[in-house]
């Protein structure tokens, strides 16, 4: 420290970069891998990003001669860096760092200085940590593009999504629940993000972008926080699992993801909603089908924590609707937790499915409105939903109105997050900075 | 009738056949046709013939000069025998079916005379018709054979396999529930029997003994009998989607039953337990998967009927059980209803099983014990439990002991049924008809 501090010249100064990361959602979704040592997805998977103004990390990594020790704090707490997951990233991270030369503040850094400086890292999500929407892998993704800003490395999106996978211990999976690694590959350049999986082994798994946050614009996504309950299989297991026991998955990764993803860019290119819908539905029953053919069987869409059927009466609500309309109204995708996504067409037919998912699902009498739909709020106007009256007053929708009873389940949803697509992980000024450029600390 | 009477002599006379017909259970599922027209199933499947002392239907026909109409009696009540399935099934019967002379009784019937005869059935369950185990389904395939003997029919076993199968409407279906004709065909041979597939189009959906009921007559089979709702999706219907929109049925169907079934036929033949049981939960939960596969998707294994995560409970408490005891205890399989099966190899393995069940199961404690565990109940003193007290009493199972809380489920099994393998179809004596010879009605 002390030496590092004497060759960048004992100024005090603090070196800052910030990015912000989205969380995303994958409709061709990824289960198992085929190399266990390289950490390589077996099949191909296609996700949409979220709005980071709803669902978003945002992560300072800060460098001092002035820091003794690496730190990072989590939401403005403290936590520990030595888990190998952080330890393995900063030495990869150091590795890999280059000259950082800035004349006009007299910080002069050279490639081999990274070795012996030390970070301070302060991140924060804008959503709730416990809703099991890939917090802390949209927090690992944005320290990796942050700390790779900081460094100064000379990677492109690819190699960086590459670079993300030096732990082994961690997937490559677009559920972004606890498979860090493949999300901050994902949101180092994904809006809708495919994974790309080619031949060559070792840095074959890259992230590719197949369009740009604008270019399906008019996409709503609703998505049902059930509960937080710690899932009973994690991810990394599960999928060991499949690999190892669940023939239907070899034939999925084999021969039905490959044909789908082609449909699925497909019906991205050219807006094809019902293609869209059609596909992403498939999948997410196909996933959650191989996890039930795994032995022992994984049940994530009916985890014991939440209510019988409720990710059920989701489904069945949605193909009722669309089986009445004749086409796919809505979509809807459920990964490795108790959350369900909805993706809606358009504005209109978000406000049918608000109206929808308010019916079955109202809050509690004692939760307001506007606390338990948030992200974009004015699609609560909009679908004329000004107060918990309004909910209570709901008509059952036309598609079930012969179907008596009318079953509603106030306080079995956490709460509603409305969002849309948005762009992948950017770099934000220094005014945005989480950690003070003085103290070195957080703000 | 009165032509008829006249024809064969204008005696009085009434003449029965009276056959039982077990219910089964597969272990190896078929779920879809690969032909709608000639009903031909997609996959071969292996079923296991339960005890008919436990699980059986009796079936009386009787044919008299005397009677004026065809009519049906069902445990005692008569119903209509104008449904499409009995009329097509004493259409065929009597197109095929030959003489009978019984010079003793001065009866005699030539082949056409069949044409112009009435028929009565009386047909009775030894088991609650509302347990969704396959009540309809025996009793269906006890009236082909009692008819069939009753005529005459020159039909090997096979054959009569394929005479059941007349009905279009009516799917070969191994879970036996609503699925007749298949029922009835396993049932006139089968004891742990093989429904075979051949090349041969029209007439090759043939049932096939792969061994007699004394060949593994260790096994022991609990039945949980859930709730006797309505099922949501019904098996024609749902077979009818997976067929159109699961492509893991087709691999399924294709590449991973017809090897399944060369090992299922191989563990049977040795009594290997250990392989038996990894086959049969594999194969249940596989069958699971591709309901879930299906668009829309259909989820028989957590009904909405029924609460939340019960047959998870089942499977993850034998799983674990499986797990630490480092190869399984007991076999668990699930047919298209809400009822679950175990299998243990032996009464040693059947007594831990339902110590565990009752723990987790206990009865409501106004249902008595003798009528919550019914069929063979002396596993209950083999067990040690003698009453609702010692069911109260039931320490954790050792697998879960150190994980509390240990939540029990009182009331959420109507009861258990306890049984074994038993033999196939079989005629009983005059004195066993269910019909008065005299008075051509049921006794």
């Amino acid at each position: 420290m002390a030496a590092a501090a004497a060759e960048c010249g004992e100024e005090s100064w603090v070196l800052t970069a910030t990015a912000r990361s989205p969380t995303n959602i994958a409709v061709i979704k990824y289960w198992g891998k085929r190399d266990e040592a390289l950490v390589l997805p077996i099949n191909d998977s296609i996700s949409v990003t979220l709005d980071p103004d709803h669902l978003s990390a945002t992560t300072t990594a800060a460098v001092s001669p002035a820091f003794d020790r690496d730190r990072i704090w989590l939401n403005g707490k403290e936590i520990s860096l030595s888990g190998g997951r952080y330890q393995n990233c900063l030495r990869e991270l150091r590795r890999r760092a280059r000259d950082v030369e800035l004349k006009e503040k007299g910080i002069r850094i050279r490639g081999e200085d990274w070795e012996k400086l030390h970070i301070h890292i302060a991140s924060y999500n804008n959503f709730p940590t416990a809703a099991g929407l890939a917090s802390s892998a949209a927090g690992f993704a944005c320290l990796v593009f942050a700390l790779a800003k900081l460094m100064n490395l000379n990677e492109d999106d690819g190699d960086l999504s590459s670079l993300a996978r030096f732990d082994p211990t961690i997937f490559f999976c677009p559920c972004c629940k606890g498979q860090e690694v493949h999300v901050a590959a994902c949101m180092v350049d994904l809006s809708s993000g495919k994974w790309e999986m080619q031949d060559v082994k070792g840095n074959d798994s890259i992230a590719v972008q197949l369009a740009n946050e604008s270019h399906w614009n008019d996409l709503v996504i609703l998505i049902a926080v059930v509960s937080s309950r710690q899932k009973e299989t994690s991810s990394t297991a599960g999928m060991r699992d499949s690999v190892e026991t669940s023939s239907l998955l070899h034939h999925r990764a084999k021969t039905i993801v490959p044909e789908r993803i082609l449909q699925m860019e497909e019906a991205i290119r050219s807006r094809d909603f019902t293609s869209f819908a059609q596909l992403t539905c498939a999948d997410s029953n196909q996933f959650h089908a191989v996890c039930l053919d795994t032995s022992p069987p994984i049940f994530y869409m009916n985890d014991t924590s939440h209510r019988q059927g409720l990710l059920q009466t989701i489904i069945n609500s949605v193909e009722r609707w669309n089986q009445v309309e004749g086409k796919p109204q809505v979509a809807y995708t459920f990964d490795a937790g108790p959350n369900s996504v909805l993706i809606a067409p358009n504005r209109k037919v978000a406000c049918l499915l608000l109206q929808r998912l308010l019916f079955y699902f109202p809050p509690h009498q004692d939760n307001d409105l506007t606390s338990y739909v948030i992200g974009d709020t004015s699609i609560l106007q909009e679908a004329g939903l000004h107060s918990n009256e309004d909910v209570g007053a709901l008509q059952p929708p036309p598609e079930i109105k012969d179907k008596a009873p009318h079953q509603r389940y106030p306080g079995d949803i956490s709460y509603f997050i409305c969002t849309r697509p948005g762009r992948g992980p950017m770099l934000l000024p220094e005014d945005q900075a989480l950690i003070n450029p003085v103290t070195g600390l957080p703000k």
